[in-house]
């Protein structure tokens, strides 16, 4: 018997497979699925069956260039779509990969034709559960992408398949879904790596409200949405093209990049502090750790894309960004910013202050502005600061004007990453007077200036 | 968050690593222990505690090999024994891994001092047990370890702990044992690799004895426990000698491996067939995956090892054997039996046959002397060979004497690979008419010969 | 500056990448080239030259594969030949890759328009030269491709190739040859891993025979050609399918594996010993180190392979016959030959016989009939068996009526793997009565039995 | 065969491993030596043989290490010295590795009792040599490392050893060298990475000065000798602490950090953009790719040290001080600066300059203090920045009182990055008003300010 969950980090997008004398399931595969096919061949398993839980939005799914290298069967759930590869996944539908059986369950809510799969464990019983979008450690799937004017039906919809589907198979089975802590998909996954329905009904904080109107009224929120999920909506539909047919980025000398930049997008995925002290002008920072979180919010699908990276670095970013259907990255800066400087090109910077140093701007009353880029919700669990304007960063673009330009703008967040992001961005419309507040709120936190909370 | 299960195949042997924050804690480590520093080097964490569920007896713990690289507290469980490292562990005691916090609980029946380890995710909950050598999937513990006249009270703590402090936890808790299927600490180990109280609680075979007689009747029996049970239980409250200090085995040439071979034991790794064509004189076929189950029964300590091995795979048998404790190994067949027979040496064999020339024979009334190694419990539960002699392979070398000299011998076991064993044990004792059947009972239930059930 | 030289085992075949700045370029690349692809990007660089030193004839060149993942250019050698990629390159042709400069050298001989490479190091002084199959370490190229009757006016090609083109280079010059020792582009090619032009000048014995026409009689000489050398020349001028759009191999279990067999070639890449014992009736013998070498003379294009291997080895194998063209390698034998026992098939067996018991027969007079399948050269170098009937293993299927079957055939080669070659060749036409002989003439010259010299 | 050089990148050292049959040789192994028993293990080869061909000044030699792990013999060179481990080599003195010869050779010169070492191949004929720190690529070993008093003696040695040893072995012998470019050893390198007799007798500068006493005149110069040669020297006779027994670097948290410092040298690995940014106050910049070269120089081996770096980037900042004998690592910072601002902790910065605004300060006669930290060296060849003040970076603690406190500094070198080195040296001795000019002299070629050749 083999099992192993695949991590994609950033995504917090978890993938499985499972595997039985010579034979394996995949459930939920990413677009850069190599991983699986080399997994299945050192366990001498053949890849069967590929099994997808819903459409997904906020990744490329790979099963159709995993099951173009092994012939595996496509079944897909979310029928109701114009689907061009798989077939679709009938309720209750049943699978044997070696003398494992898995199940389908429809479990609809995040998706109408949402899918969860039962596996049983070589005795015959009832094992693990793959829960998809349906169940999160901590959280459940978000129910508002159909538009909020259907998103209390879909909760109630969610609310049947957890309270009368998932709940009653038992507090022992194990609980795998399809993201961990940190995800666009749900906003307080827990990071309890892995659970069980036991757990999730003692603990989950959804599935406390278990009169059905409470719980809807709950969950059915609006929820942010990068706009990159539509581009991913329908990739996920029509498959994307194969990774194997993608060019891989050519390294650029300075000169040669300046030139490309001019058309392109540049991000530059250094830590916030080197992109602070020196960039290329108008690139946009995002760190290497924050691509799969911020890149589908700010990148056009239609732009080439160059990149900027701690030297050495250019596989991560680059399956960062495939993984979110951004194909066209031409390039990056050889020998990064270092190549850039020697090559006598100038570069721009963000200053930086230290919350001291905001600390001490408040004391002398020189009342800066201060523009908070955190999310609403960071505010009301974690305190705001005085007078700051608020602003998310998801947001930042469409509000920008409430940003002024004639003074000295602090840009702060809970540690200064985003806030670096935020500056990028504001920076490349044609503010100029710009700080970024290192360590943000945690840091704020840690001395002892005036917080209201 | 960090969690991490490190299998020892094989053995089927589980460790965990847990981490939070910077810091990381270890239970129950293998003495290859490179592998849980590599691990928290690249997360950032430092092993800061090391916990012992048990005084093992099946293969050297690498506690004080970890601590002595880390700095890391030890917490050992018996302490009733003399050990010479380590701190005791108490009921109840508690340690901190960031945020994370680990609950010692004592669950006394395989050993008197066993303790499991519970642990609660970052929100507080009680998440997992590391449950050692009391709880399996599908099993638990043994508990004849202290010797029959003992067995029965400590199936009667066993119960206790199992009944009253595990079970009560409830059904969502994550269940981590100390070993998987194929480990000689438990008969009847399930394939089901993760696991919950709530599945064991419904599905474990010996936890339906809900009454406490009943289950004590059905777990207080004898198992087999190979002699070098002995020396590991010794070696584990001493500690064993530093990997680092075990000079690696060298490459030796034929002749040079030859004398060797005089005054050690030559351990052939190799699968059964290629053993059956052409061995080493005097070698013990043992091949690589069985070398956890069986060196321990049939290898002496006292006797330096020479291996033979599928060419260029000398770093898995090494690891497998300094796991249970056999340091001696001086040297391995450089080139493997290509490099024997170039060197003009001579090479013995052992014939096999299949199942259908066995079956020929039976047909044709040869009435053949077919010596079935195989266990009991595996006879009782997949059939008898009629008229074969059963000797289980544990207890060859002491019934030996019940093994004909004068006739071929057929030796029978679950799919030749044991048979294999037994063959060459009983080779270097002077019996020299042994045939090996292929496929053992596996092949034989497919084919159409006369068989008991 | 880069420069890594990738050797591919078994071919004993050598391709080379070099870099400079943010370019490379690769020389006569191999059909799995993502290692090429993954240097470059880890040290930064982009491949833009792909050249090759001449039409290959025993593998499958990567030339477009590299490219069409690339983008670069390829400059094809013997250019009068109707090349569907890539653009003929000119003799005194230059190249840059950052500061280095590749030439070619017009170097006719093995082939009419193959191509050598001359490298200049950052300093612009010539360095290092790429001479394909003109010069080897310890031997030149063979000029027999072309068919005897041009042999002698290729070897005078050849002789002002080496002597007035690549000699004058000086001796400091290194020499990168497309082959080590163990190609079948030549029979002499020396251990010697690194080599230069003053080396080969003095040691090179080919090279000591400076008039043109002792040169050409000592290298017009009609060499082994196997059978796959024309699907080879026919594929690299045409490209072959790409490596991505090859399905891998599929684990079988033991009866369909069995079904699949009838229609296809069983390939058991096990060791010798293994083979002997137990193998799947019909299945040919190559050993996994041996795949290179010896497939190309014994397999068909057009039927379909099946494999079985030592267990969990599967990559390998597939890996060296991709390398030789065979692309329908269907599947292999999930579990080994264990697999098979345990699904109570039969299997057939082949003898062994020590050189001991060899030599036991011979001095009983029991006149064996002994076949030596090792070849002409080895022959006049190593010694005869007195006796033996004298069959090169590449011609075995032309001469096969030349061994008895009604009696005793005992196979013999230099060390017995070529033996079980021989014998599971026969085996498939229907011999019964044969052994091989272990330890070959290697074993045979450590014992004293009669041997003429 | 089998020949690998193994490059320690920074150090720009080269070791080698020489294997036939089952036996290996390794010439200069490093300290962190697992590489050669890994590599020895994978090919089959027990490591019989180490051989120094000088006690090293700028690196930990590793033969005492791999002794004990392999019990290999060791030769040492310079057995005038007070060995304390292996024994000394004499001149003419033969090994054999399998069929291979190595020959040692007196090449007294870079120290008394330097040896170079001659491969023959396995046909007996002469091959590669090893020539230590005798001859690199394009450079000759230093002799001033006795003394400027003995440097033209220790120069005629050299050429003995040179013209009268090497040279005559043939221009087709290849040359392994000790280092490569960027070693400490030599100045002027090569970038050259494979060299023979042949390519150094017409292209190695020193070695156009065919008359000895030019040759002493070219030769005999005084190089610059970083403070740690003297530890090395020391270490290098006595034998340093096995690696085994250093404990390992703990992440600590950032208060934990802050709090050691105190008594410790931080040492910041990232690149100098993000170090400009922020840094902890006291810090050492020397971004990773110059720990080799700039940490002997600037380290006292009597403080404990800590290490900030990008994140999860410890092992190789870790390695290379370790290689230097820096052996009191205590920690690292967990999370890397991020961590440190969001635990509040007030951070240092030092401001940066493009080319383009220190020639707009140029321009406006604004007259800035230029310091110039590179080498002389690099002044003659390169050229001089009109009116900066040079003080080369090694110098700089010693002639720091020319660096004004009381006005704006502009640090200047060859790219910017030890310019950061020189600025968080200054800083942490009090200075305040320094900028680092990015880019330094290679960007500052690209733009069109004044700059007198």
């Amino acid at each position: 018997m083999y099992f192993e969950r695949i991590e994609s980090k950033g995504l917090a997008h978890y993938s499985y497979i499972i595997g039985d004398g010579t034979e394996a399931a995949v459930i939920d595969p990413r677009r850069d699925c190599a991983v699986y096919e080399k997994m299945a061949q050192e366990a001498g398993l053949a890849i069967k069956i590929i099994l997808e839980t819903h459409r997904n939005e906020d990744y490329v799914i790979g099963s159709a260039e995993l099951a173009s290298h092994t012939g595996a069967e496509i079944g897909h759930a979310d029928s109701h779509l114009d689907y061009v590869y798989g077939q679709p996944v009938q309720d209750g539908q049943t699978w044997h990969v070696g003398q494992l059986e898995l199940r389908a369950i429809h479990t609809p809510g995040h998706t109408k034709g949402h899918m969860s799969y039962l596996l049983h464990d070589p005795d015959g019983s009832p094992w693990m559960i793959f829960t998809g979008d349906c169940l999160f450690a901590g959280d459940v799937g978000r129910v508002d992408l159909l538009g909020m004017d259907r998103a209390e039906e879909m909760a109630g919809l969610l609310y049947e398949s957890l309270f009368n589907k998932i709940l009653p198979l038992g507090d022992g089975i194990i609980v795998c879904p399809a993201h961990g802590a940190g995800s666009l998909c749900g906003t307080a996954i827990s990071e309890r790596s892995w659970t069980t329905v036991g757990i999730e009904r003692r603990k989950n904080p959804k599935l406390q409200h278990r009169e059905k109107k409470s719980f809807i009224s709950h969950v059915a929120k609006e929820l942010e949405r990068p706009p990159y999920f539509r581009e991913m909506e329908k990739l996920n539909i029509q498959g994307a093209v194969r990774m194997e047919n993608l060019p891989s980025p050519s390294p650029m000398k300075a000169k040669e990049f300046g030139k490309k930049a001019k058309d392109a997008i540049v991000i530059d995925t250094r830590m916030e502090l080197g992109f602070s002290a020196a960039h290329v002008p108008g690139a946009l920072s995002i760190w290497l750790g924050g691509l799969s979180s911020f890149a589908g919010w700010f990148l056009p699908y239609a732009k080439p894309i160059l990149l900027v990276n701690e030297m050495e670095n250019v596989e991560e970013p680059v399956k960062s960004l495939f993984r979110l259907g951004f194909d066209r990255i031409e390039g990056y800066l050889a020998g990064g910013m270092l190549s850039w400087h020697t090559a006598g090109l100038e570069s721009h910077s963000i200053p930086t202050v230290t919350v001291q140093e905001l600390c001490r701007l408040l004391d002398a009353r020189k009342n800066p502005f201060i523009l908070d880029v955190r999310s609403s919700a960071e505010l009301e669990k974690n305190g705001r600061i005085t007078d700051a304007v608020h602003i998310h960063i998801t947001t930042l673009l469409e509000h920008a004007e409430q940003v002024p330009k004639d003074r000295p703008v602090y840009i702060f967040c809970g540690s200064g990453m985003r806030s670096m992001i935020a500056a990028s961005l504001l920076k490349r419309l044609g503010w100029e007077n710009l700080q970024v507040v290192l360590g943000g709120l945690a840091g704020w936190n840690s001395v002892s200036c005036p917080l209201d909370l």
